[in-house]
């Protein structure tokens, strides 16, 4: 099960300790944290899942390193167009705040039929909107879980 | 001076008609018409550039041959990604309806600080929205003249 | 037709003289020529074509401009992928010189089973080496109207 | 410290039992295996790395799921321009068998300057062939320690 979450690098406090959140409850219900690896929602993501020794992967823009919690570093040289590459990696998005790059995330998420759950971000067609971090996750991976084909269920 | 024509390859006729509309006189104005290559509104803005004798690009997701109305084929092979790179490629963004996957390139394109246009397409902060194809077209060149360096200009 | 040239953006001067020699040849077939757009032989085969009134595409690393010779700019944004793009996108391969991205772009054109033609650059199984830059030309020239299907033949 | 290992879908005997050989001893090295997730070579290299427990990546060209033993999916949907993304995710290549993604593949990392270790693979010059799997992973192991930075090193 892999949960892409996504938000800006340049985020709010509130915004890094909901994605912080929101990291931590994935690598509990035994999710793989997938994001684009970068800074301020991405970070607060990976920090959480690796407070609670999730494994997290950062599919970058450039050749660098990202954040400094991520196990996994794809280095895809590819700028924007790694958000597609992230969303399709993706069993169900989370998105935290953001911006346009947040919403273009969202709207390939929607175009492949991924299903997308929102907090305090884009009010678009589509997206489930959640009251909490929490509630994103635990909607998240109930959808991931359906979504997902049953032989690679449980598998991590 | 390359301009991008987005919307879904499954439009509405009067989508088609303003899309090629547009395509036409994007040709008028001398300028490139870059699209995603396949059917719908790019195959009407490439038809409609066509038939001023413009030059045409499609910025295909697969390696086939897209719409019949290519000068040159691009064959990425990337899918959804391509979208990014057209946005890229663009001096100015003009989106004619559309769903998601338009949605997520007006989010690239916004992301990027490139002008864009639309007609009847979301309403997305930052899209300056006009009342007619023209008014598209005529905000476009006005903006990619702007925006591209003085030594690319009028150099087709 | 779209004819690749690919070859290092840093060549000697009888590398660069080849590959002008080879992208005026391809105007002068009607060939368009297709490259990655940036200095070297790039630029040669750009000049070359241009001096003949043909069509140039530069598949672009980066989000610049590239050579001064290009007709259309595709921003890729994607690094050596682009490399990939631009062999998917011909109809036959000439390479002249080079190293190993030249030999990258080799090996995805046979792999996708691209006829290459080559001067002076790596001698790899599959590649036909050429005697002089006109005979890459006649060879290509020849070997994408026998590989693009009839629909598109002479259609620029 | 992630280590690349590259080679056919199609593979011998002797290639999958070396490829095996090659993912067990990386896994035992504490590095993550990335690859191109698909069959032969790469399954093989998988295989025996989960067999050691170790972790697994693979970069698939499609939206699937590639082969049964990856821990982590990233579906580039970008075909043969994965092979790109891969090499530029790793610390040292290894080359097992191969014909000519494999080439391209190694040809992207002699490039980027990026150690390659080869076991009955091209004869490039840039590859250090090795006379066992054993010799290419020990090889790997030690250029990706020297080529990764201290504050990476001996991090999962």
């Amino acid at each position: 099960m892999q949960i892409a979450v996504v938000g800006a690098s340049d985020c709010t406090p509130e915004e890094y300790a909901a994605a912080r959140e929101v990291g931590s409850l994935i690598a509990v219900n035994l999710g793989t944290l997938i994001c684009g690896g970068m800074g301020g929602v991405m970070e607060a993501a990976c920090k959480g899942a690796k407070e609670q020794g999730g494994l997290t992967v950062g599919i970058l823009p450039d050749l660098g390193d990202g954040n400094p919690y991520l196990d996994v570093r794809v280095r895809s040289g590819m700028g924007y167009s790694r958000n597609v590459v992230l969303v399709q990696s993706a069993d169900a998005v989370i998105a935290v705040g953001g911006k346009y790059g947040t919403l273009s995330e969202i709207a390939i998420a929607l175009k492949l039929k991924k299903p997308v759950f929102g907090y305090r971000t884009w009010d678009i067609d589509g997206v489930f909107n959640c009251a909490t971090p929490e509630e994103t996750v635990v909607m998240a991976v109930r959808a991931a879980r359906l979504c997902s084909p049953p032989e690679n269920r449980d598998k991590r």
